[in-house]
């Protein structure tokens, strides 16, 4: 196509703190495996190179998933949503997704809703 | 379960603004229909009325989809993340999720990534 990267990037509303959520969700499973952040840059690193990459607020630094850990993201698809203030991308997680070594960030915290009768 | 709803939201890691990220995911299919963002008395009402609930930051006001559309979200589920700062709501979508009539908040805007091999 001939839309460039940059064109794609400023569809996107960051926030006042320049930022955007990104859901991380398993391409094939369907799985939400975790929400973090990105910059301009780490959506641009993450359209661009292959690999996941985000905008770390309590270090304030970028990281990838797995540069220690193994545990990789490979980018299979993003899509921006409605309003331009959150982006799905689809990966290929390889091993767990969460630091505590879990699949995913929300295997350990239920909060046991009232659920609606079907 | 003995723990009250209180002592789940305290678990929660609200933001400087107050608020958590909340992702919104249909729960047999598990697509992800959108995210949009809770205060405590948002997630309270979510976690205990069956219907999601979500603070609006440009109107500054709670709002539950379908009050107008009649596309609701019952809830199913609701986990959060390792560190406190994301939820994970699971609904029974009725209708579209997004207000632009898709069935998703992320159906419109491929944001074209580079994909890494398989």
């Amino acid at each position: 196509m001939s839309e460039s990267v940059e064109d794609r990037i400023a569809r996107v509303s960051f926030g006042a703190d320049g930022l955007v959520a990104a859901i991380i969700q398993q391409h094939d499973t369907l799985e939400v495996l975790m929400l973090a952040w990105m910059d301009a840059e780490a959506l641009r690193r993450t359209l661009t190179t292959g690999r996941v990459t985000f905008w770390s607020r309590s270090r304030q630094e970028y990281w990838r998933k797995g540069d220690t850990s193994g545990h990789i993201q490979l980018v299979r698809g993003a899509r921006l949503d409605c309003d331009g203030d959150a982006v799905l991308i689809a990966v290929e997680q390889v091993g767990a997704a969460c630091h505590t070594g879990t699949r995913t960030c929300f295997d350990s915290d239920d909060l046991e809703p009232v659920v609606s009768a079907p």
